[in-house]
């Protein structure tokens, strides 16, 4: 198979910087779409995947999964997109197509494993896929995203992962006019989540652990912000939910947060992988009919749906961009958070 | 406040057995009912009650709240039932019927707190009211349920709290044909979940710790029965169930059964109250859009629609009849589990 060699971003091992190199991209076949990457999100999985944190990264490792860009050619078979439309990628890149949940377009629990955009095994090339930091991509039409005209490009980048990883159980769980909604962590999921609740018609709170977040969360579309370790704070709330989206990626205490639950509430976790400790307390789930679930990025079709959803509603990330060269220092300062909420890099400056 | 004496099996002591006393039903006002009680199933409850394992019971303590016998009287606002039908009265005799729970018949999740049959407020008498271990029992209309003409009395009273408990989360959860439905126990509500699930149209499954239990699960209308403590049994349903009530009343890893979840499946606990000990891990459940739910009891409205589906479906529980007075002994054999699947007194016995 023809390849072409494009420039990208990389670490050849977890304790090493990014730099810049050299990966390959396959020529077309008759159902894919070359796309010229504009803006790339970062994504708190690059840097996990970078480092290796959760093992199983396959070196050189080019990350990136929050991708937006110009179409510059496409295959003879294609018809989602055309030379020159904008584009997007989000967290994968390939699924079976076959198994239930792709037949459901549910390809982000594809039972035979979804090829993520970055770290996935290549099906055409062998080896891993390369993400988004880097000039191209080739990816097939299923698994490309058409962006609204009237969206902003570096903002839109997010939505392909921190967006759809909080639309998905927004949408799943049935949110809507009226629906009572929170949101734990103001991060990039977090400040996605809220404007999104907010879209789709719902009272949406913020739960915090520290005060100060109150002006930028209204800013964002909150109604409420509730500090998650004042204990009247908390009973002010007590019972009030519909929905929980627990962004929080390190273990915590979700019990306070199911006390907060309406009766059949559920409380979604999107952010933390691991064992919930403290003990979950199974009373006022039994009591109150209450869920605790997990929830993982979102399909095609939702991501679809959400980026039209954007579109109409003029919602993108808040963002700030940076240049490629300054990626490791972003990730220095996304461990301390300090981002508000995207840092997004700017793919021309790849071309220096 | 008029009343009337009536005999009762009941305990004055967490140490004690229970014994026969008097105690006294108020005279029926224009919207209450007066039961003259045939069989009364005997619950778990009962027992914590009666031994105040869970702290709060009120002595003289009488229980019973899986209640079936004839009406005898009813007061001039009624309009539910007439002297001489058969009617029901199960874990709820009164709630605030004002809040947004009462409002969409979630009676059992009051958010003032529901009466409870026995060791609940007695709103009308003052002091704890009286269960069905009696002769008589006087209720408001709404939480009087009617009985079909074409069931066994006696295998309808476990309806009223086993059944219902496994019913509103198999209603809940939508089960209907093709769905495939696991039962974690073969007791007093398991065997109540497989026949309501089987008669739902599902698919079900019994999961149970040692083997043995085949044949009386293929009975009650299991197709599959998987050993659980068995790996290559547990891994041959890998990823299956739409919803799995687990009835077990004792702490247990549910870890196990989440695996057995299918995409966005739910594990849904009926039986234990506590900390889920070992720590549930959330990396399936948020790979795989699963859930972790509790349910408790069920509405009138939805008991209503349970008795009118066994009705139809001549579904009844499987019972052992004994007389009041065996009561003690009878706890001590559904300590050990040597039961199948419920005791129902026989309340004629009372009368002797
Ligand atoms: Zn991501
Ligand atoms: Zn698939
Ligand atoms: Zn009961
Ligand atoms: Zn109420």
């Amino acid at each position: 198979m023809e390849t072409t060699n494009v420039k990208a971003y990389g670490t050849k091992a977890p304790d090493a910087q990014l730099e810049e190199m050299t990966i390959t991209r396959r020529d077309i076949t008759a159902h894919d779409i070359e796309i010229e990457i504009l803006f790339c999100g970062v994504c708190h999985s690059d840097l996990h995947t970078a480092r290796n944190d959760w093992g199983g990264t396959v070196y050189p490792a080019v990350p990136g999964h929050e991708i937006v860009g110009k179409v510059t050619r496409v295959g003879s078979g294609v018809t989602k997109v055309k030379a020159g439309d904008f584009a997007a990628v989000g967290c994968l890149v390939d699924s079976c197509r076959t198994c239930d949940s792709c037949k459901q377009d549910l390809e982000q629990y594809c039972l035979n494993g979804f090829t993520g955009t970055y770290n996935g095994k290549d099906k055409h090339l062998g080896g891993t896929t390369f993400g988004g930091y880097s000039e191209k991509v080739v990816v097939d039409e299923h698994f490309v995203l058409k962006v609204p005209a009237n969206l902003d490009l570096a903002g839109t980048a997010p939505l392909l992962c921190a967006g759809i990883t909080t639309w998905s159980p927004l949408r799943h769980w049935k949110v809507g006019k009226g629906s009572k909604v929170a949101v734990v962590g103001l991060g990039g999921l977090g400040h996605m989540g809220i404007k999104l609740a907010k879209g789709l018609g719902a009272e949406v709170t913020l739960f915090s652990r520290t005060p100060g977040k109150e002006k930028d969360a209204f800013n964002l579309g909150a109604d409420a912000v509730i500090i998650s370790t004042d204990e009247s704070q908390m009973n002010s709330v007590k019972g009030k939910f519909d929905l929980i989206i627990d962004t929080v990626p390190y273990v915590h205490d979700v019990n306070p947060y199911v006390g907060t639950l309406n009766i059949s509430g559920t409380l979604v976790l999107v952010g933390y992988l691991g064992g919930l400790e403290p003990i979950l307390n199974t009373v006022p789930m039994i009591l109150g009919r209450k869920s605790v679930a997990g929830s993982v990025i979102g399909g095609i079709a939702e991501t679809q749906e959400l980026l039209d959803f954007c579109g109409q509603h003029n919602i993108v990330s808040e963002v700030e961009v940076i240049p490629m060269q300054n990626i490791n220092e972003a990730y220095e300062r996304m461990l301390k958070s300090d981002v508000r909420y995207r840092f997004v890099i700017d793919m021309a400056s790849l071309k220096k």
